[in-house]
Order: C-alpha cells, then sequence, then structure tokens
C-alpha cells in the first residue's frame, strides 16, 4: 500500500493502515492479508480518504513466487516481510 | 520503485527513476523494465543515495499474471500503467 495523502489526514491513513499492515517506509506500507481483512482496511481508510486530493495504490500480488524486493540504502521497517 | 530519500538528494533521485519509470505518486514509480536498464537505473541511483540514510525499494513482479493495482481517490499519475 502506498499512499499520498494531504498532511491533514495522513497520520489517521497511516494509523489504520498500521493496523492491518507493516510500515516499510514513508508512506509504504506492506502484508499478507486476507480478502475480508483488505475489505476492512479499504472500508475505514473509505471514511478518511478525500476522492479529490487523496490518492491510495494497492499492489495486489497472489503469491510471492513471481515477486522480489529488493532494497537499496538503508531498511527502515518492516521485520516480518512477506518475499 | 518507492523512495524515502533526504530532501537534499531527492529531486536528483526522482529525475532518475523517470528516465526508467513511470511516475505514479508522490515517491512512487512504475513500469516494465529489461534487466540491462533495471541494472542501469540501479548504478545511477548507487551514485546519489547515501547508503546511511536513503532508503529505495524495487518491488519486482516477473509476470502481471498473479498481481493486480487497486486505486481508492485519485489517479496522480501513470498513463501507460503495466498492471
Amino acid at each position: 500500500m502506498v499512499y499520498d495523502i494531504n498532511e491533514k489526514r495522513v497520520g489517521k491513513v497511516l494509523k489504520i493502515g498500521r493496523k492491518y499492515l507493516n510500515w516499510i517506509q514513508n508512506s509504504v506500507l506492506e502484508g499478507e492479508i486476507t480478502k475480508a481483512k483488505f475489505t476492512k482496511l479499504k472500508v475505514e481508510l473509505g471514511r478518511i480518504v478525500n476522492e479529490e486530493e487523496d490518492s491510495i495504490v494497492f499492489y495486489i500480488m497472489r503469491t510471492t513466487r513471481y515477486s522480489e524486493r529488493q532494497i537499496m540504502g538503508i531498511r527502515k521497517g518492516g521485520e516480518d516481510l512477506i518475499i
């Protein structure tokens, strides 16, 4: 989950995201999530997000088999990473 | 590609990223890239990134078959999206 949110709402969005996912770096969270919890996450975010100003993008990978993560520089967060 | 870069260097990192990928939203780029160009991208970024302060994470999906993108709120960038 990557987000670009007006500063008035960004704290709330981060707080909701952290309930379901792991913080990776500024504006980026990641994690394994069930379909039901993903729906709950989107419902919670939907109450906060301003549809005309804010943007959240979810990249959903159904398997980690064809996915890879590479990090350059420091690792900021994400102790229990999925990939 | 998602990045969390000291403001002194963030403009340079964005400029390099845009040579190879499409801007999606603040600190997020995305695109199809060959292995050779991905290596070039990392070499260019490696000259700028401070290994103790900056962080860049690449999520590499070898196929789009098991991947999906969902957007909440406005679409900020990315006209020619891969997924």
